[in-house]
């Protein structure tokens, strides 16, 4: 294991986290409107409040924190937290579309019944499209605003362009969506190990990568540090998707808080399917020490923050 | 009527149209990859290109050149075209989730059996989110790419930061996706006119309406033009709705390419219900009126496409 000078214990990164996921919170609150058109904001909110693990804004903002090093900017602290939530209305859209009968068709996410349970398809699909939306009007706030309250300071349009630029691949056909129609074309097949790779990459390594890339866009960067922050985004990425399909046969649904061993029931090909459970773990422990590998390489001097969630990632129970 | 000294004829309206056309038609097929994985890049060709009538890409270039005052700007016009396409991208995507069994359930578009008949309700799903992200990304390129050819011509920061958000806007739930819930929500109620407006004003309106803000975008212009290019933006928008109720009742499913008599069999509420075939055409007419007055007010010598494509929003027969 690579030692970091800086690693945080768990209690200070749960210090960390707390602090931070009430802002993420109280942001997304502010900025999911609940008076948007005839219950649509009720079925938004209802995607994305009061659960989830919140570990993309994390990424967000860890990495804004580390490239900042440590000093406070009004202006980037305030991209990052707008980028922060538009990461998990992205996330938070995609677990709504991929809950739908013609997707997964699951009805537990979260501990509470899935969006389309609770509103009908209809309202489902449309709070899922109007959350992705809000996600590129979060990033592009009128700087000709006159009201300059923390959640509507302006960001500089270099800032606007690049965060929407590395959201929108991270989200499209040559991400997320482009993961999610590999899986969907893959179920039932034999996929190997550099298929099932390229998918993760894809489904949720692109938004995991995209994350900490949208924090480092919050600061100013050089491109040896910007390459480094991208491979400890990519093997963050990975290892969480290991980490996933371990999960899915190792816990159960109350844990998870969604229902558990439906990759095998679904005949689904994951990691452990593939590897076996124990050769997972040990790719789970190659991709931790990837990242923090990568960490080492930036030179970054507050980098702690990240090498603690890249930790958590891998050694987590839910 | 409003007499403008620039008014273009039907013919002459046809080449403008025809000219550009070639170019949204070969820019969308070029932008929309076909290597996109699993089958998503086919899906998404089949919902976007060969067909349409592609309105919307077409407001976008009549307003760039009407505030470009007839000015070739390689970079104002490579901004345009990206805008008309991402516009476009918005409008298809919402097309193929419209038309899920959940939504309207119709298997007729353009002529051709909807997407997820085709395809499938899954990649139809996906196609459409895909779609949207696509839209943001085709309107960020990388200013730091080094090949320079006419589609991965950059864009200025600040263009690219307000076509996102002109976009984004007009997209999510103040917009478009808030049209669609209260259209949802609306079927068999006995909406007023002032409620029906509203709905519309979202639904059809807001995209409609920011084509031309983004055309605008595409150039310098000051408050007043911006502000008359909205009241135009808004009046064509409610126009072509108005004109879409009228031709549900008094086309047919061949002329339209689509299902007509759809409202009425779906006991939605349209302006012919609610106003009576003679009344609708006569606000269709006095809404075209008062996007000509806009057109007028802004002292605009380069709008005459503007006033022919508003005029042909009205007068046209699918």
């Amino acid at each position: 294991m690579i030692q970091s000078s800086h690693t945080l214990t768990a209690s200070e990164l749960d210090q960390w986290f707390n602090q931070r996921l009430s802002a993420v919170e109280e942001a997304l609150s502010l900025w999911i409107s609940p008076d948007a058109p005839a219950g649509l904001g009720q079925a938004m909110r209802y995607a994305v409040l009061d659960g989830g693990k919140r570990l993309r804004p994390m990424l967000v903002l860890a990495a804004r924190e580390a490239v900042g090093n440590g000093v406070k900017d009004e202006t980037f602290d305030a991209a990052a937290m707008r980028a922060a939530c538009a990461v998990e209305l992205i996330h938070a859209y995609s677990l709504v579309h991929d809950d739908m009968p013609c997707m997964d068709n699951d009805v537990l996410r979260r501990g509470k019944p899935t969006v389309h349970v609770q509103f009908g398809e209809a309202q489902a699909l449309l709070a899922g499209d109007a959350l992705q939306a809000l996600a590129f009007e979060l990033l592009t706030p009128d700087s000709k605003s006159t009201a300059m309250t923390y959640a509507q300071k302006s960001i500089p349009d270099d800032v606007q362009a690049r965060l929407c630029r590395l959201l929108a691949k991270a989200a499209g056909f040559n991400g997320m969506a482009g993961g999610q129609a590999i899986d969907l074309a893959s179920v039932g097949l034999a996929l190997n190990e550099h298929q099932l790779h390229e998918m993760h990459l894809l489904k949720t390594g692109a938004l995991l990568e995209a994350s900490v890339m949208m924090g480092a866009a919050c600061g100013h960067t050089n491109a040896q540090v910007w390459n480094c922050l991208q491979r400890y985004g990519r093997a963050v990425g990975l290892a969480f998707q290991v980490v996933d399909d371990i999960l899915d046969v190792t816990s159960d649904s109350v844990t998870l808080g969604k229902t558990a061993g439906k990759d095998a029931a679904n005949d689904k090909p994951t990691y452990v399917s593939l590897l076996g459970l124990n050769r997972a773990q040990e790719y789970a422990e190659q991709l931790l020490h990837e990242a923090l590998k990568a960490l080492q390489d930036s030179g970054l001097a507050s980098a702690h923050t990240l090498v603690a969630l890249a930790q958590r990632v891998v050694n987590r129970k839910t």
